[in-house]
């Protein structure tokens, strides 16, 4: 495969400016701290190509639903992640010619996204109609320190003359979502104000009336000399700006620092906004930009200390992690209790909502083992409290008793879907929510959480299961008509094996938990609800191929031609891009892991050779046309011992924007699948399985690596892994013994200490 | 069920004004001539709901497709059914007052729509806030004898002043459709004229180019007396009135006679549609009111004295066969092979397209046996004519070779369909076009029709079957995946036993037909494909209950929950309002004859036994919610004997309109269902069908009529019939002997004779 841009551990590089790359660039280039985002958009005027795009986390509109023909069920609205003020722009102006790489000619030019330091960097020569050269350095952050706080450091240094240069720091909050449904403007202005070196734009959403306060300030350098400018203000409806002319001497850097603060009434009350942001922006200016970038670093080395993948002697895949695992960070801190992790983070609004079933299946198993626990509990909590809104929602389409269905997408708890197949039958992710307690349970045995927390969400979720399976007194068992798996290349099918399998379970642990419950205050199923449930469970159709143990990904796939991807011939993919709906739907192809799903998440409850039978199976099948597909297949892959396979698909899920795939890099990153490559290593080649009773070990690696490590917390104790094709290590980093099965065998690693073993040898087919 | 208006056998009445009801009136009480049409708006202005309509034959436009997301294969646009100039208008005001019956008080109002006489007439008296009473009358056709002309004859009786009253008669282009897509304005303005007591409006559609001339010209009556008025005129773009004041004695009546023609370039050059449009109106009002109204008069006669069916006895009946009939003549003469016939006709621009499979399946039979077969045999054409279309559309899904897959909805031959499950999926309605084919054969003997229209497209329908199939390894026979059947409240299911069977025999019926080519310039199938068709239709699935004669609706139907429409609160009906898309996709509930359909077509094919087993089994399971539902269930009930169910039925059917049942008429009249009404009284209740190999005829009469009868074509030979609880007469008005198996009895009636006999007893349950 082509890489898009060039390969360092450390760096995202574009050497030479090629517009045809350039939404691509934005995207994959995007920085963020976990409070808002910015895509990799110019600071200059830039009339190519491009998707200009500026996110802040949790504001969110609701844009009236489009479809083509209404089904009873359909929500309202769509919430959309707002597109915001504009907060980058810096013009440049020699001689009245506005400063555009579309129109200059372009000498040379450098992008770099420095993912150890959190950095967008800049480096680019043009030369105007003229002949007048410019050299242009700009380095731009979201602070990782502050997330009200970004900056950016703009250097012209004129190369060939000398004369005056037009500077217009500006902000401008008129800015328009590509994704609108009716071509609404989804703001209004509350206020703006301008002065000399400052100024602010608050604007406000309709309908949601979330309040975005974002003020800027800028100093102006002649090498490390301030100067005392004098700028003109303009200021119109949504826009502020500064401008001033200044000589500027040939091969003399001249440097604009531009300061930015963003608040939101996501945080903040109405009445403190604008102040909060004024405030922020200038303690900012006056500690200076040097100052905010050391916090900025030092913010990201404390991440990358804890949360790096070392992979030597593979910088491809290095790379890949590290890209994986910036991005993840940018999009989700952790630290606030509102936000949660939109499929695409800050880097572009495609799909809208903030909230999938990708933040339970992915993204957990993630923070479990990097973060404090208190973060995986406050991703579950903000399930919790989106609760009455699930149970609102069945309500909506038929189902009583307190039964809830989790959205699709959504900001505020309200579903937020519109494609019938999905929206009412992809319900597969409410039994994602119900494993996610679940694992956060197996991870950290806080049952008050359980209690608390989880509990109620479990049965509401579980009431809904009870109410969607059918008796069939044809199969003379339980089934369950009209879903979509996790495979969106079937709509409308019957007895989905994955949905099926995830719903038996989660009645089961709906038991098992009210089984749990001592303290009366806590409402436990009645006993109509335990009765029926365990007769339910006893019945349940799960469908399997005849006289083997692979399982049936619904009822009547047999009828397809049984085809591999092999089959389709390369101009061809992505087919999602070259067939028709239905021809994709006829086929055998599957987009993603469905009944491999089922099989990654309760892997404890297969044999290896079922696991191998069905991923034999169905791997051939797979189109990986999911960003979530290839991270559960490597990790299957490598569980089996196909460690070619595992690192063919690691590279696919780890590069899958940094090359572009699925060609569509350019609309947004596929943030949530991220922390599926992340998962790709740790429960792929490491072989690390957190299961209720055990914890597993099954180190491998793949043959043109030299080595990878990396430090992950298991049942919240840290230990540091290291893996060489001699041998591994593991190293018990907490306070407290260690048990862990290590290739079958029952060991214990004392505080401290280190086990050390030879890797074993893995074929590599 | 309770009657929206009085019944009457010739006539819909409403006595007294009850605005809630205006937008069902307004559809109910439409009138057209098969050129166009229009709702039954009123001619002052009116303030309160209504749906403003008129519409010209064959007039569309490609509105851009609106959808929530988008499907790969999906249509770029939506041939619109166009809202066309308002010709109607003639506004009142009494002392600055304008009349509108929003706004005064009703002392009287009377509407009625009179089919005998193809008449629209209004009597009401308002009183204004002065205390002015007027008395209103008005009478509007669309002459059935020139499908370019209209008229209104509008009167007013100052009851208790004599004073000045203004009148002002206009044209209107400003015509906006309710269902744009992105609210926009479909039309654009080639000119306009006004002079005194005349006028014309020419408008043009945008994209599509169709030019329509709207002319008008009036005389305004003191009694029997030609007043000389001198009117104010005026004009703006897409508008021109007239107005004058004058002078109204009390008690005396005043009319204002308005003429009007339209033209388009459906018919005409662009260059002629204005003049033709001005000189038609002028003759009609050189040759006067009466004259245009005794022509219209005289034209509903020559259609009556041949469509007509008398039922004696139930004038509830009565009225409702005369009301299908009334619509279908207004929608659609045969006159002109351009048109086709939509599903709202001219009484409402809901679902847009000319064409759907309704055509085929239930417009044609009634044609085969009420019109001259070339009425007939140019329907079919227009499918002919759209052939490459079709191809197209296949093409664009994947098929290869020749497959024609034929549109959903259309104007043009371009599907315009955009729901995935319908679009792409529910393509039995390729199946109906080719069974059309068929059944023309089988009335007609038209070989030549055959050879060079009806095989191309047969063969090239039998191509997309062909390839449409799929072997099934499981199964050993060939599967049709992901199709939808006529029971839309099924998606993407698998082995739809309908559309399976009606591909089988479309197959089987090509391989026929090519056997039949004796002239050499013709296509023939080629070896191979005679070849696999053979093989294929050989080892079709036909999904069938196991140990019964019971036919499957699709895979997987048996696991449903088995209940009957009994079940369903009634409060929840129609549950396409009531229940959410998934509850109904899940549920058992049949929308409209599926299996039932099949059946029905192939009525032939199957015993007594089979019908009545598979009738027993979905009738009960189907909620009716489609408008082309319950004729076919009424003709099947009939046919097994039970009447009280067929009449039931066919009171659903007759009066699904007229009496609102699945509360849409506000939208626009069901015309095409009103063809399977006809059906049931010809096929259901007399028992009438032709089949390839003999005509049966199996009379029976629902206990509360006293007799029905009608004349029909069988084979193109003219009879009489007439159906008592005595006995049955049936008489040969044609030329030639008449062979037919009367209730499984082979019998002749020769030329000029009858046949008459016994009217069996039937179990009436």
């Amino acid at each position: 495969m082509h890489n898009l841009f060039e390969i360092d551990d450390w760096k995202i590089i574009e050497n030479g400016f090629d517009s045809s790359k350039q939404k691509q660039a934005e995207s994959i280039f995007s920085i963020g701290n976990g409070g808002f985002g910015q895509r990799a958009n110019f600071e200059e005027n830039y009339s190519g190509p491009s998707l200009q795009g500026s996110y802040v986390g949790g504001v969110y509109y609701p844009d009236k639903t489009r479809v083509g023909w209404w089904k009873n069920g359909y929500p309202e609205s769509f919430a959309k992640v707002l597109n915001a003020c504009n907060w980058i722009g810096i013009n440049i102006e020699v001689n009245g010619k506005v400063l555009d790489l579309n129109k200059q000619t372009i000498l040379s030019f450098y992008r770099e996204l420095d993912m150890k330091q959190g950095l967008l960097i800049r480096k680019f020569r043009v030369r105007f109609e003229s002949g007048k050269e410019l050299e242009i350095e700009s380095t731009r952050l979201c602070s990782m320190a502050d997330d009200e706080l970004a900056a950016i450091r703009y250097s012209v240094t004129p190369i060939n003359f000398s004369g005056n240069v037009k500077f217009t720091p500006y902000l401008d909050g008129k800015v328009m979502n590509h994704d609108s449904n009716y071509d609404e403007f989804f703001w209004e202005e509350d206020s703006h104000k301008v002065d000399l070196k400052k100024g602010y734009v608050c604007t406000r959403t309709k309908k949601t009336n979330f309040t975005v306060s974002t003020a800027m300030r800028f100093s102006f350098w002649r090498k490390d000399e301030l100067l005392d400018i004098h700028p003109n203000t303009f200021s119109k409806d949504f826009y502020v700006e500064n401008n001033f002319e200044h000589f500027l001497e040939k091969g003399t850097k001249y440097t604009l620092k531009k300061y930015i603060s963003i608040s939101s009434t996501l945080n903040h009350s109405e009445f403190s906004v604008i102040p909060r942001s004024i405030n922020k922006v200038r303690d900012a200016y006056v500690n200076g930009f040097d100052k905010l970038l050391d916090d900025h670093i030092s913010a990201w080395k404390n991440i990358w200390d804890k949360a790096d993948i070392i992979i030597e002697g593979d910088s491809t895949a290095q790379q890949a992690i590290r890209f994986n695992i910036f991005q993840l960070y940018q999009t989700y801190t952790g630290k606030n209790e509102k936000l949660n992790i939109g499929p695409k983070g800050f880097t572009g609004e495609k799909y809208g909502g903030a909230t999938y079933w990708d933040t339970e299946a992915y993204c957990l198993p993630f923070y479990l083992k990097t973060a404090d626990p208190k973060v995986a509990r406050q991703l579950l909590i903000y399930r919790f409290n989106q609760l009455d809104k699930a149970i609102e929602n069945a309500q909506k389409l038929g189902f009583k008793n307190g039964a809830a269905l989790y959205p699709m997408v959504t900001m505020n708890g309200e579903e937020c879907h519109n494609e019938w197949e999905i929206t009412f039958e992809e319900i597969h992710r409410n039994g994602a929510i119900a494993f996610a307690i679940y694992n956060y349970i197996r991870h950290t045995n806080d049952e008050s959480y359980l209690m608390q927390y989880g509990r109620p969400v479990l049965f509401a979720i579980a009431r809904f299961w009870a109410q969607r399976f059918n008796w069939s007194e044809d199969k003379k068992a339980y089934v369950m008509l009209g879903v979509t798996g996790p495979n969106e290349y079937e709509n409308n099918v019957n007895n989905n094996w994955y949905t099926n399998y995830l719903a038996k379970w989660c009645l089961e642990y709906a038991l098992t938990v009210n089984e749990k419950i001592t303290d009366s205050s806590f409402e436990r199923l009645s006993l109509a609800e335990i009765t029926s449930w365990k007769k339910l469970t006893a019945s349940i159709y799960l469908p399997k191929i005849e006289g083997s143990n692979i399982y049936l990904q619904q009822d009547g796939f047999l009828d397809k031609e049984q085809l591999t991807v092999n089959d389709i011939p390369e101009n061809q993919r992505p087919i999602n891009q070259h067939w028709s709906w239905d021809r994709i739907l006829r086929s055998v192809f599957i987009k993603q892991a469905d009944v491999l799903q089922g099989i990654y998440l309760f892997e404890d409850h297969f044999d290896l050779n079922t696991i191998e039978d069905n991923f034999d199976f169905y791997e051939p099948k797979t189109v990986h046309e999911s960003s979530l597909s290839p991270c559960v297949h490597s990790i299957l892959a490598a569980k089996i011992g196909r460690l070619d396979k595992a690192y063919e698909l690691y590279l696919l899920t780890s590069r899958l924007d940094l090359d572009d795939y699925n060609c569509e890099a350019d609309e947004g990153l596929h943030i949530t699948s991220m922390a599926g490559t992340w998962m790709a290593i740790v429960e792929g080649m490491a072989g690390i399985r957190v299961f209720s009773d055990r914890v597993v070990f099954r180190p491998v690696i793949p043959k043109n690596w030299k080595s990878y490590q990396f430090q992950i917390l298991v049942k919240n104790k840290p230990i540091k892994i290291s893996v060489s094709h001699h041998e591994f290590e593991i190293e018990n980093k907490g306070a407290e013994d260690l048990e862990l099965f290590i290739f079958g065998e029952s060991i214990s690693i004392q505080s401290g200490n280190c086990y050390t073993a030879h890797t074993p040898k893995i074929k590599t087919v």
